[in-house]
């Protein structure tokens, strides 16, 4: 920041995509590659950043029981970068306006007179589940699919106590450390308990796993031996989920789709 | 086709993303250019094809006013081919898991024991609204969001007519020639007419085009003016549109945030 220059900066809010840096866009790739700062999240790999080598690197997100940095002060740091004539990449998990709070970094933006744009990514919601063998639609089995986040049961309450069950695939973000309580909502609202599910953690990565069983099972009280909670997970509840079964019964490489069973 | 060789073929299922072939997964276009055959649906853009020098182009989409090649017939061709040892790309619009039967073309190629990955992409579900400046979830207005499809009510209606009015953003994809209905449907649901709505065409292409208004205009039948029925369209009904227009007040270039209305 030693050199400020009269150019006029500019801001990139760039999804990420689910983890794997080959799932980044061209485009992200690009703006990575021209950027003088990258601001980034918790769960952006580092392998990720290797792509960014002219830029000042800055760690923006929560870190396992630590408070998050303040969305205002996120916003006067990307501000003040851009009026400095920077190349601001805003880097976040997935597409930057799924859960990402992009929409109100894009406001902040906006209201300060700074040029940016919108660089859409891969989103978890969906790469998830496909990395798995999962199809969140699926001809007979569901005609649509409905993204929740996980983290408090207000911000899923609402949206999943109507829904009429079995009617479509229901994925929620964010879901791993709550997913006993988004499995008895579930039930509660009059879902099968033998309803399919999969829980998919770290999709996309070295460390990927799949847990596949049902509503019920997923309803019991997790055990989470030394794991944490933060980490990233994905819940898919629906028949969809059986597609990946019938898929596993063959083997197949790379980004293979492969359904274990497991404990927590 | 004239060299078979011994070497086991391999099949990607790749997602195209939106239209922009920068939106293209820096997987997806590595794949492309490696590939021997690639089989592409309608909407995917011709520069993209020239990212695949190698390969013979087979074009299996639906176009104007035709019939689609029937399902079979393309799980057919991508297995020769993957059995006379190509490399085979099926290209998708988007995702190739959200409603592109992505999922059957894999139990088709699992059942015949050929070699399959996944290439998640950009789906328009989540892209189309964020380049027109609308995020499908935004604290205080949306939580989550349902993605369905309206190339027919039956492929909505079930999901759509349990959902609490205004408690989610609702996506329609290819939901351009049903608007009316959708609309519609909705308002007896016990959606308020006054809900901002988003029409998106041909999203991330020079030729994007964002229309906004409300539930009710969009319910009026429309006059499709000469207008293919079967351009790619998507809907977002949400108070998530009303950032849109905040953002509107901006002049932002690139990938610009633009809404304009617009009468079809």
């Amino acid at each position: 920041m030693s050199e400020p220059t009269r150019e006029p900066g500019f801001v990139s809010l760039v999804g990420a995509g689910p983890g794997d840096p080959d799932l980044l866009t061209v485009k992200a790739a690009r703006r990575l590659a021209e950027a003088d700062l990258v601001l980034y999240d918790a769960l952006v790999s580092p392998s990720m950043l290797d792509l960014a080598p002219r830029a000042q690197r800055f760690f923006v997100g929560k870190r396992a029981r630590k408070k998050a940095m303040a969305q205002e002060t996120i916003h006067w740091l990307i501000i003040r970068a851009a009026r400095r004539g920077r190349k601001v990449v805003r880097l976040k998990c997935g597409d930057p306006f799924v859960f990402g709070r992009g929409g109100e970094e894009a406001l902040a933006l906006a209201r300060a007179g700074i040029a940016f744009e919108v660089v859409p990514g891969v989103s978890s919601a969906v790469a998830a589940p496909a990395l798995a063998g999962i199809p969140v639609t699926h001809r007979g089995l569901a005609s649509g699919f409905v993204v929740v986040s996980g983290h408090s049961e207000g911000a899923y309450a609402t949206i999943l106590e109507r829904l009429t069950p079995h009617s479509l695939t229901v994925v929620v973000l964010m879901g791993l450390a709550h997913r006993s309580a988004v499995a008895s909502f579930l039930i509660k609202q009059g879902w099968s308990p033998r309803t399919p599910v999969a829980v998919l953690r770290a999709a996309s990565t070295p460390e990927a796993e799949t847990w596949s069983g049902t509503l019920a099972e997923l309803a019991v009280p997790p055990e989470l031996s030394g794991e944490d909670g933060d980490a990233p997970g994905t819940l898919v509840i629906g028949e969809v989920v059986t597609v990946a079964a019938q898929l596993a019964q063959t083997v197949l490489p790379d980004a293979a789709v492969a359904v274990t069973r497991r404990s927590f």
